[in-house]
C-alpha cells in the first residue's frame, strides 16, 4: 500500500469545550470545525498542523467506542489515520498480508472521508485508520 | 507558541525487529535509521511519512520509561511531538499558561533534536513532546 501522509491523529477527550482551550491557547492551533458523527456516537473538533489534523473525539454516549475507551484507559491518543489514494486496494493489500480488518469495506467518517480501521491486534497495539478523500477527485 | 508541524509520533513496541515488518511490508514505509538513546533506555527506529516521522521505541531496560509503559498499558502510541522554531520560548509560554512541564529546560533527544516533554496531566492525557531542530539553523 502507498501512504501519502498522516491524515489525522484521533484523541479521546472528556470535553471538547475544555480541551479546545489547551489546543488553542497553549499550542496556538485553531479549531476550524466541530462536527457530530452520529454513527460513531462522537462529537469531533478539528485543528490543522501542517499536513495533519488533530481530531478531538468527545463521546455523545457512554456506550459508544470513545465512551468505552475513556472509561477503560482515560483520555489520550485513540488512533492514527493514514491517507491513501486507494483505500479499497489498501484494505485488500493489508488483508492479503494477514492483517485483521475492523472494516472490510470503507465507510463514511468525519469530513466525508472514506475510512476503514485495521485491528490493533495486527498493528502492535495501534488502532490504525486508513482514509481516502474522494471529494478531492 | 507556534507549532510548524507534527515532528513525530512515538510508538512503544516490544520488538523493533518484529514491528518493522508491519511498517515496511504492510504500510509500505521505509526504516531509514535505527538509533539507541541510552539516556532514555530505548532503541528507536524511524520511518518518514510526509512531514512526520513514526518513531518506534523499544525498551533496552525494563526499568526505563518505555519498559514501564508497555508493562502497564501494552504496546501502542506513546507520545506526540510537535516541532517548534524556539523550544525555550515555547516552554516558557506553556508554563506561564499553567502547563506542568516534565522538562523545564530542553535536553538532547534522538536525531540530535532539542526536546522537552509536557506532563500528560496538563494535556488531557496526551504525553506531549516539543522539539526543535537546531542542527538545521
Amino acid at each position: 500500500m502507498e501512504i501519502t501522509h498522516i491524515e489525522h491523529i484521533g484523541i479521546a477527550v472528556k470535553s471538547i469545550e475544555e480541551s479546545k482551550k489547551y489546543y488553542e491557547d497553549v499550542l496556538g492551533l485553531k479549531c476550524y470545525s466541530i462536527e457530530e458523527v452520529k454513527d460513531q456516537k462522537v462529537k469531533t473538533a478539528f485543528f490543522m498542523i501542517g499536513q495533519t489534523k488533530i481530531e478531538l473525539l468527545e463521546s455523545t454516549d457512554t456506550e459508544g467506542p470513545i465512551g468505552k475507551f475513556i472509561e477503560k484507559k482515560g483520555e489520550g491518543i485513540h488512533h492514527i489515520a493514514f491517507a491513501t489514494n486507494n483505500i479499497e486496494d489498501a484494505l485488500k493489500d493489508a488483508e492479503s498480508k494477514g492483517v485483521r480488518l475492523v472494516d472490510k469495506t470503507p465507510r463514511k467518517g468525519a469530513e466525508g472521508l472514506d475510512i476503514a480501521f485495521l485491528h490493533p491486534k495486527s498493528t502492535m497495539g495501534v488502532l490504525t485508520e486508513l482514509c481516502e478523500d474522494k471529494n478531492k477527485k
